[in-house]
């Protein structure tokens, strides 16, 4: 790729940011080789950028999503129209500085929102992949995150961030790519899924499955949508995201209409509202097989068994430097698990440093307003930079 | 009730328990007044018995099951052939001693295993009542026991004992019929539901109703049944019955098939296949409007609310001797949840005393192999028979 691609892209991003977010689309005509053993080809990957590539093209950061998330990271999401999933953390000033660092935002293989997923089209068939699509991992999601970062031309990253499943392409990345990561912020997140991980990721996948609209995954041909199975997948594995004491404190027992209980099933209490709400708003924006896929990618992820058994073993050498952080709330992704991370880290002589963050959010603290969250990736990453030499903000 | 219907009561019991298990059924034509104003009659109240009344009626105890159980709780199930459900605690030499005590444990109004319930037929119509039946609260659940003790005639009961919402029915008798309960006994209970005991109800709720074969609740007029969405009620509620580092040691990322993942969505995990079968055999014997009902109940019950907010305001003055049951590894009905009812108790100068056990089994712990819950629950019935007088097993 020559700089005059590079500054189409910027340039295509500097209008967007101008303009309603529009997805940047990279066309990859190489195929992509799968963990499974099978090819994706071709493959689209839709992103944002945020800044501007400096001139020796030091200064990229990669922000990996979780689950149900997407590249509009810091942008007015499209569908929603609500801010980006990260704009508390990427943005002029902000710990992801866009003063300083140019900030890719890319939808993940297996995704809904313009990258190659089972609703993209089978080049095969000329119909949308459904369950055609093979299955893919976070190591082919971070593959095809290689391939865009090359189609940019860019040769390292100077940092790799996400939480949740953003934080397992993190730790992906830096046991894939070592000389590609100069610093690594996973975020909530593991190098596994636990047992009770897969439990709830397999309730909704029964969930979207149980929905006769499924139509064994051809939905988009018969056109029918899961909406209903779709919901209920969201509605329960939104209530693994609060903290139960959050959930008290924001609802408690409170109900819809004060003081009066219908005796009935429609939604008396504030959390059933709220979540059949969140069930709602969710099918708006994405796709049931999607789920499907970017769940099982998750489920299949487990760093250690990919490396021996040893954690440890899969950053060996490694020279990246690593800021793991949990939040004390956080059932879903709990501090034990961002604790075994860095013990492997340190077993494999790494610079690392570790936050436990307290705070009542749960596992979404990653996504919310927590100040010692901004503090402590705003102090790693300005420290990195130093290292880096990459100049201050201007 | 004369002596010749308990004694026609105790033979019957004695050839269920000589033959396969059959209910025993109390007919009631007195109307049950329940909490949100309507009435239910006529009232047909399924239980077991187990052991003998003595002469002077004093050793009844009443066991009252949680959500999905039933009154089977010492023999063999009709349906699955399995074991009652807390047949490790009932039975002779065990906790609940059946060579001491004359034990009751009846199904739920609202439930499906012969108490009247959303499958039972609606007089006024001659058909199954479906969401016609009126919702149904845990005190309408313990007015109808108390219907069915008066039935028996049996004036008061020497222990309540239950786990999770059999616990909430405890404490309700307690609250409700002071001079009636000597010794309760609740277990991994709470005095009311949490915002995300609600949330998890309510995602259940909306897994049945989801499903097109639930018919508006009409399924069994119209032939149907819905399966998908009961099976996915009782896998996400299913997850919620263990705790995290009992899946880890029971399933961990342990795979069907050793080794190889099949990159695709059967149960490759043996934690999918294991939520899968609970789904699949809940549907044999559960029904699906039944189940909106109960959660309904659970999600109502409020004691402190009923009693202006104080839960203390609840016990006052009561002579019932309480002991409280948690298990460290509950995070569905936390021990802090026990601790509330133990702090209201002795705010109202209750005898009580308070176990928390320490289990990795989770909320479930009630229900399994557990020796200090029976040691537990053994001595403190021992000793509160000591105190009422009763005489020990010959």
């Amino acid at each position: 790729m020559n700089q005059a691609t590079i500054e189409l892209s910027v340039n295509a991003s500097a209008r967007r940011e101008a303009d309603s977010p529009r997805s940047l689309v990279a066309e990859i005509s190489r195929p992509l080789k799968l963990e499974s053993g099978a090819t994706l080809a071709p493959l689209r990957i839709a992103y944002q950028t945020y800044g501007e590539l400096n001139a020796d093209r030091s200064n990229a950061v990669l922000v990996c999503h979780a689950l149900t998330a997407d590249q509009h990271a810091a942008n007015v999401h499209p569908v929603t129209g609500k801010p980006g999933w990260w704009s508390t953390m990427i943005g002029p000033g902000l710990p992801i500085d866009t003063n300083r660092f140019f900030v890719i935002s890319s939808n993940v293989v297996g995704g809904c929102m313009g990258t190659t997923g089972p609703a993209s089209t089978n080049p095969a068939t000329g119909e949308p992949y459904g369950l055609d699509l093979p299955v893919v991992t976070i190591r082919d999601m971070v593959d095809a995150q290689a391939m865009l970062i090359d189609h940019l031309g860019i040769p390292d990253l100077f940092c790799v961030v996400g939480g949740s499943m953003g934080g397992m392409q993190v730790l992906q990345w830096a046991a894939r790519h070592p000389d590609r990561v100069f610093a690594a912020v996973p975020i909530a997140s593991a190098a596994k899924h636990s047992a009770q991980n897969i439990a709830f990721d397999e309730v909704g996948r029964q969930a979207i499955t149980a929905d006769p609209d499924w139509r064994a995954g051809r939905y988009l041909l018969e056109g029918t949508v899961p909406r209903k199975g779709l919901a209920v997948a969201r509605m329960a594995a939104h209530i693994t995201y609060l903290s139960e004491p959050a959930l008290q404190r924001k609802f408690g027992r409170n109900l819809q209409d004060r003081d009066s209980r219908t005796f009935g099933f429609d939604a008396d209490f504030q959390i059933e509202s709220y979540l059949r709400h969140q069930g709602a708003s969710f099918v708006e924006r994405f796709d049931a097989n999607s789920y499907l896929y970017v769940t099982r990618a998750m489920d299949y992820f487990d760093l250690a068994a990919d490396h021996g058994g040893s954690l440890a073993s899969a950053f060996l050498g490694t020279r990246t430097r690593f800021c793991v952080v949990s939040f004390t709330s956080d059932w879903l992704f709990p501090t034990e698990g961002s604790r075994q991370i860095v013990h492997a880290l340190n077993a494999a002589a790494a610079n690392v440093s570790f936050v436990e963050i307290e705070t009542d959010k749960g596992h979404d603290a990653f996504l919310l307003d927590v100040p010692e969250l901004f503090a402590t990736t705003k102090g790693f990453i300005d420290a990195a930079a130093k290292v880096r030499g990459l100049p201050e903000a201007g």
